[in-house]
């Protein structure tokens, strides 16, 4: 059996906020399960790893013994966008949002236990709801208190346009809170507003106020830009084993000890005891492998993640990669020609060095050959470039 | 046959704002009957002559052969005050609506004709609606938009809380306009912006934008503020015809020109002769008798009328009645005592006078004896005030 104290520091583990502690507290000391909720976007089901940040905060509280509630927000996501604007956001249909959550679930339990799981749809009971009723949940809030929130009080002084229906889904996604009796709700930082919106509308309602816990944005590969697809900075789940690895491989060793609290399932205990071997001598490298090799065993296989570390080895030729390396940041604007990148990072004396290189198939990338000599490398990127067998940096593109 | 020419000159007589002008013209100019719409509230079915600006001019659309659309805005009034913060606007039942709505109706076909008016509920249209759909409705706005509506500007910077579902509102009375498929939407100036919203959402919606008419807000028996209930400055349709004669009587003659513009069914050409009549010399009091005979006459019949006129005159005594009386102004506050009103106005010299004078039975008030010397007059109305036989007064108490 957990104490209320051991559950709270495991739960305060990583996270951002919680509003308020003491509520939570309140809540675990009953000592019955809570309704934990948190929301998710049913048009992107690719996840990366910056989605599940939040997911392994529902597993821990799963493991404490809590209801996870796996909302899919669905009924904004059939709407589409209504002001006709974004010709690339159609409103999703039903078989779409089904075919997405199924998605969602076989990503999602991964980390979830399923048997412990319950899927909400929020179409369930916002599509019942009439006109009227929507008139009267928009008459819970003010306008005001709707300007306060970052990035509409940002859009409504900058003379940037805000339509009345974005005053609405705050509403909508904090009434979910309601239906779904929520003690709990988990989201990014960017979601406090609206978390608090749904805090405030169970107690209009007459129901206890949930606790809001935010966890942080998790940064991408460069270390520095959130974890982003279109920054291309980022590890998706569905990564083969291969590029998985690899990439967490590429990570600063600041940047893995951020990984290892927010994404590892180790205990804060076990990290600790590893930072301080690294401390007292481990080569920061062996602490990587771990991390890596826990990431692809939990979406792949254990035995993936042994054959992904061996690759990764042999690719690099065993104990080729030294054990430290210049890391670089440079400028990549629209992109960085291959060879330009290589003579920036100094690997290369000039660009028809680097020419000649690639040519002799000396150039790597994250260890794979390089082919191409008109290969662009984009922003957001970061990568081990290696030219020859000792020339290595690791280089983010900004 | 009338020419588009007279048409718009009958339109605009007393019209504050026609948007736009040539957009009313070329409708006109298709020579088929418009549809012409004006929304009222359920929740107040008692009309006074301010409501009657609006319904006269839609009789003039009905003369000129147009369709009037009279709408009952059952919709919002079902659902009362959402926020809970009004106790005294609970939320109409269906029935309630439809008993309203047979009052309106018997007190408006006293100016329109019944066969040509179609009453329209727009419960019937938003009852419907979904949640879903009302999102997309407020999606057709922008929150800047509407926060550059007189009210809500003010409001939104003096800190005084709006509700999110105020901004919904105009919506629901523009998508009125859309389900109607309106021509034309009559409003008081107050009204302004709603009826513009109404405008655009026709044309996001693919109709032809309607054309906006307000008509100013009439002055009560004062002459400064508007006519309302709560200032117990009206003339209420269903006055009785003494009543009502009495108060026209005791408006001023500046008023009564007004009067005889916005509320009279005689023809600008027949006023404009009248005014140069009085100007010739005809007493003022013979013109304000005409009015007074017209809208008595409309309320209640001509024979009515014609009682309400003679018994007036025998209250005052014929003749007694000085052509030119003074006008005055004084200030109530939370009431004026009859003896303290009687000094302050010069009809006595002091409240012990006016006390003795009350007595004996000496003080008029609009030709009825007064019987109670601790009688309280309040703010807001108009009386011609007379001590014995020759002093009188014609008093506003602000």
């Amino acid at each position: 059996m957990t104490s209320v104290a051991e559950a709270m520091e495991l739960i305060k583990r990583g996270a951002d906020e919680i509003l308020l502690e003491e509520g939570l507290v309140k809540k675990l000391e009953r000592g019955k399960p809570l309704r934990i909720k948190a929301g998710f976007d049913p048009t992107a089901p690719d996840l990366h790893l910056g989605h599940t940040v939040l997911i392994n905060k529902l597993r821990q509280f799963q493991e404490l013994g809590h209801e996870v509630m796996f909302l899919i927000g669905d009924f904004t996501a059939m709407i589409g966008d209504p002001t006709g604007k974004s010709a690339t956001r159609p409103p999703l249909t039903r078989d779409e949002v089904l075919e997405n959550a199924k998605t969602y679930e076989h990503q999602v339990f991964k980390i979830l236990d399923a048997e412990k799981t319950d899927v909400f749809f929020n179409s369930s009971w916002m599509g019942g709801m009439s006109a009227a009723d929507m008139i009267g949940l928009a008459a819970k809030h003010t306008v005001a208190r709707m300007l306060e929130r970052d990035d509409f009080n940002k859009r409504y002084k900058g003379g940037q346009s805000i339509s009345v229906h974005e005053f609405l889904y705050p509403l909508v996604q904090g009434y979910d809170s309601v239906a779904m009796k929520a003690d709990v709700e988990l989201g990014g930082t960017d979601q406090k507003f609206n978390l608090l919106v749904g805090r405030q509308l169970q107690e209009t309602y007459g129901q206890e106020p949930q606790v809001c816990l935010t966890m942080p944005i998790l940064e991408g590969l460069d270390g520095v830009q959130k974890m982003s697809k279109s920054l291309n900075n980022y590890i998706g789940i569905t990564d083969t084993p291969d590029d998985m690895f690899g990439k967490i491989m590429s990570i600063s060793d600041d940047l893995m000890w951020r990984y290892f609290e927010l994404l590892s399932f180790k205990s804060m205990k076990e990290i600790n005891d590893l930072r301080q071997q690294v401390e007292q001598g481990l080569n920061p490298r062996d602490a990587k492998v771990q991390l890596a090799m826990e990431l692809v065993g939990r979406f792949h296989t254990p035995q993936d993640a042994e054959r992904a570390n061996e690759s990764f080895v042999a690719r690099f030729r065993k104990g080729a990669m030294p054990d430290d390396m210049p890391e670089l940041e440079l400028t990549a604007g629209e992109g960085m020609p291959i060879a330009n990148l290589l003579k920036e990072a100094g690997l290369v004396s000039s660009t028809s060095e680097a020419m000649r290189m690639i040519k002799q198939g000396a150039v790597k990338i994250d260890g794979e050959r390089v082919e191409d000599k008109g290969l662009v490398m984009q922003a957001g990127t970061t990568h081990i470039y290696q030219v020859g067998k000792r020339r290595f940096a690791r280089v983010t593109l900004a």
